[in-house]
């Protein structure tokens, strides 16, 4: 089975302090730490594409895996809804070529949001799985600062730029377990591009979070034949602190402290926040099993249990 | 194991007589029709969203199988590089929700052009038997129109929009074999939108297709234990007659008619094509054996056997 055995990223160290953004709209830093979770936000540079991100998460993982091999790569997902083109050609293709890696390799975009990573792990696992490849890359780059308003106070003290890349393959030492999704496009509003600028009814995806996360959670727990006690952490989507702190609050079953909350030198890295948390806090962890949840643009949403091998 | 078990499309009645057209390029109707291969490309409606291409297939499909039904429809993946909004949200959401099918869904856009229905199969069968997902439908739509200049010779007299889609099950008729996947990113600007406008480097996508495709399927063959003799029939993506007709030639293993040419009255459809052939010549067929290609932007490329069960 075909499962998480390393994860890199990519975070530039140029960006915004967000006290000094949040006193233009009058917040202060009680706010912007307790509310919107970030001193920090990471911002790419403008000469930096979304595959020059994927590149740089790409590249430290190779560096923290000698033994992978860019010629032993087959297979490339890169999620994304702001790639490097107009639609086409999709992103994975060029970061293919400014990587070098091989040409006998198959590569496509998946077009999701904050719940990307978690269909993601799932539809690269099952696509190696179906074709027979043994060297899976997932890339998460999502810069939204491509298009956020700064002038927007909904959320240009939110996004921070990030990339991820996630080796999968045979004989991991973190398996996939039981996954859970949904899609409401009802919701497709809620969450929008329309004439390059990014608009987000924040209070509506506050309460989609807070209603159908917590629920989601005990759901796929229950088909997994699983407690809360059995989960060692939460890693859900850091959309803000607020919203980590909503939910985890809402999901008693188990204590505030199991929902890992990492977001304040980053921001919300939409489709990399949940591998930024497995790369930093799980992982390095003698953890044995975690649930994953992301939510988001669509309306989207995704859990799902990863486990020890 | 899920395999495909019915597709159905939609495609405009609306649209071009390509023989007019090509008369304002100086083409004669023997051009047209040798060497485009189309008399007639369909068009869209101005109003008509690829969402609603999207829907009209999928109702179409629901129409053929009355066993299935829209409560039972858990994974949706749409193939488009066209889609209804400016990268987010997705447009599998927007088709969610405009047909009524239910919230616990798992609904993604995979980004790829005219090989992205070969990608796409094994995509949603590996995301589905990676997750336990029973019903899955696999939306083609890229509505060319939007993005084509009618005054581009290069491209305006290939495109025909429209779309197509494929209910994946556990019990189907025909099965997924062997696949084999590439991709090019150094030719990526060989198609390519700029400012709105689709670019393609026509020279360059033929040699390409020439060159890459009847290797492919070789090294498909063989890696399947297959020989040509073994194979019913092949269906290419249709990017025109002229490059059908020169794949087929110089794939000399088989007869040039096992190379199934239709599209006198689509034109280039992108990821539509393949599964157009499969609905209109292999589903209704005896046949126990089919190769599929698809080829395009990226540059990318796919191929694999489909086989009765």
């Amino acid at each position: 089975m075909i499962g998480i055995k390393s994860i890199a990223s990519y975070v530039p160290v140029d960006g915004l302090d967000n006290y000094a953004q949040g006193a233009k709209f009058d917040k202060d830093n009680e706010f912007i730490l307790g509310k919107i979770g970030s001193a920090f936000l990471p911002r790419k540079a403008a000469e930096q594409e979304t595959s020059d991100l994927c590149v740089e998460a790409v590249n430290a993982l190779f560096a923290n895996n000698p033994e992978l091999k860019r010629e032993s790569i087959d297979a490339l997902i890169v999620v994304t809804q702001n790639g490097d083109e107009e639609g086409l050609p999709h992103t994975a293709a060029i970061v293919q070529h400014k990587l070098g890696l091989p040409t006998h390799i198959a590569a496509f975009d998946i077009s999701l949001g904050c719940s990307g990573y978690v269909y993601g792990i799932y539809a690269l696992k099952g696509f190696m799985e179906a074709t027979g490849l043994k060297n899976g890359l997932l890339v998460t780059a999502d810069p939204y600062s491509k298009i956020v308003d700064p002038k927007d106070r909904n959320t240009t003290m939110l996004f921070g730029d990030a990339a991820t890349a996630t080796w999968m393959c045979e004989g991991a030492d973190w398996q996939l377990g039981k996954a859970s999704f949904g899609t409401d496009g009802l919701g497709a509003p809620h969450l929008k591009v329309t004439n390059g600028v990014f608009f987000m009814n924040g209070r509506q995806v506050f309460n989609f979070a807070l209603v159908k996360v917590p629920e989601h959670l005990r759901e796929l727990l229950r088909a997994s034949d699983l407690k809360a006690d059995d989960i060692d952490a939460f890693c859900i989507h850091q959309g803000s602190a607020a919203i980590v702190d909503a939910v985890a609050r809402r999901f008693e079953e188990a204590p505030l402290e199991k929902f890992v909350k990492d977001m304040v030198e980053t921001g919300n890295t939409v489709s990399s926040s949940i591998p930024l948390l497995l790369e930093k806090h799980v992982l390095p962890s003698t953890w044995k099993r975690v649930a994953i949840s992301g939510f988001g643009v669509g309306l989207s949403w995704g859990s799902a249990i990863l486990h020890r091998k």
